[in-house]
């Protein structure tokens, strides 16, 4: 899996990688497991803190160190309660690869890089964008409206978003949401990214943290069973299920704010996605969740992944449907 | 322009033309002007008949057969009140490609078929596809969330879309929203599509029949001036504007199903798109619309596609970041 350069593509050379493929750091899916099995297979493994503390992030550190001896990177919300303490666990544990999301990168992107830390922003617009790059960013992944999770608040989708951030910015852009296949990230490519995060997929991975409740739904899940609901407190994308369908109800009947916070309370996305409550939790995935039929390794995703955004490489050149 | 072969795309087979570019019909923006100048690019151009009253579309079907001597279409909103008429005219002139959207594909479609038309119905989504299939059309349009006007309820979106429709039949289809270059005709393809349906593109062309002012809006239009809205009543795509703003503000006061339907009253896509009240009119267009700079003839919008789909697939080939 690691005999190919890794002089060309931006993305590799940045994060020291063999592909361009990015695990998402996820709350409650992404801990050192999955991170470690990523980059072992040569792409970009991801720890979400998000869902973490701090103590228990230094554990995840330190197994996945452990695990594997190639690049991996924290995914750090900048929202964070304790955030100080992740910051500082982070520098400790000797970690130089950071994620930011949800937040202000002006804040804490120069402390990271006077750290020695290459820092990604995730951004829903070519505003943030270019935010994210004045703050002295080495990258940033632009996030379409398909994606799993919390989401924009513009609802721009992948396919208009790739070209608008690639205008903007001249720092590499990594591609996510509605990323299920090689082909998928192949289209990223065309469309400017020079990379691809990917977290549905890994969501549905032997070695991801979800409860197997969770993965089996996501296998299960049909074209149309996501929506992006709360856009009156964060927008999150959510499978649908019964706790989806009190928010819906809820909706119908013209449930306020505190209303909708009330409903949505504490501790849903651990009880859904990590204790396996597919009933009242929230259960956070992308579109692309209809596109998963297995439970695999994440070496074996990568493998496929490789071998399909190959296989649309020489389509391109060779298909009937490319030439007229 | 025409010198190239048509034989291996099937959707330029299917049709007789050129290039694998269909022009979207649309209300008030595409009469025969555009129709019959795409078409004379060697596109598809195609008549929106859902603004014309019968014997309307039967002068734009008349003055498009002598300013062009290619194939173009109809397209045919099958919840149309005068649709009997309307079928009646489309026979009477001998047009033998519609498009049909909006409505049951079963119902008409063995009729145009027997009337030796090729048919092709717009679906969001891959159950609507296997529909159209079943329903014996000879291609469809999978259009994504992002496209501008009526719009699907499953938000799924150009980049989940096209790979689960091509998935789920086996006639050619046509990919719609996000397609704003080249580049994202490219990557549509990638993804499985045999051809592009584009709006917004046109919607600002020179031989559009939208009204100026709104061409001019579209070419100011910045990322995130579209939304989609009425999703109570039928889901649209609207540019952001004070008619918008008052929709979003009876949202806020917790408006029903009524109040909407009185807020949008009747005539107000007339109003914007073809009157130029751009404050007070309903003016359909696509997230893509961020994208367009100027206000072109459509010969020139085929040809710079034609152009940028070629440097996007040579870049595939050559460029350092698809290369690891």
């Amino acid at each position: 899996m690691m005999s190919e350069s890794l002089a060309n593509n931006r993305i590799c050379s940045l994060f020291g990688i063999n592909f361009p493929i990015i695990q998402a750091g996820m709350v409650w899916c992404s801990g050192w497991e999955l991170a470690a099995a990523v980059s072992e297979a040569g792409g970009l493994g991801i720890i979400g803190s998000g869902s973490m503390y701090p103590e228990v992030l230094r554990q995840h550190i330190r197994k996945c160190k452990s695990a594997c001896n190639r690049p991996f990177a924290i995914n750090l919300p900048l929202l964070y309660p304790q955030i100080e303490e992740h910051l500082n666990i982070i520098h400790e544990e000797g970690v130089n690869i950071v994620f930011t999301s949800a937040g202000n990168p002006a804040k804490y992107t120069p402390m990271l890089k006077n750290r020695g830390c290459t820092v990604v922003h995730v951004v829903s617009s070519s505003r943030f964008a270019e935010k994210a790059e004045a703050a002295g960013c080495d990258a940033v992944v632009a996030e379409g409206f398909e994606a799993g999770g919390h989401n924009g608040r513009e609802e721009t989708t992948s396919f208009c978003l790739i070209p608008e951030v690639v205008r903007s910015v001249s720092i590499p852009v990594i591609a996510a949401g509605g990323i299920g296949s090689g082909k998928a990230m192949l289209a990223a490519m065309v469309l400017g990214a020079e990379a691809v995060q990917i977290g549905s997929l890994f969501v549905a991975s032997k070695e991801s943290s979800a409860h197997q409740n969770f993965k089996e739904k996501v296998v299960n899940a049909k074209e149309g069973d996501t929506l992006l609901t709360f856009k009156e407190l964060t927008p999150v994308r959510l499978l649908k299920n019964p706790f989806v369908n009190q928010i819906m109800l809820a909706y119908e009947r013209g449930a306020g704010k505190d209303e909708l916070r009330e409903l949505l309370g504490r501790g849903r996305a651990k009880k859904g996605m990590f204790e396996g409550d597919i009933t009242e939790g929230e259960l956070e995935i992308g579109q692309v969740a209809s596109q998963i039929q297995e439970i695999l390794p994440a070496s074996v995703i990568i493998k496929r992944l490789l071998e399909e955004y190959k296989a649309a490489l020489t389509d391109c050149m060779g298909e009937d449907r490319f030439q007229w």
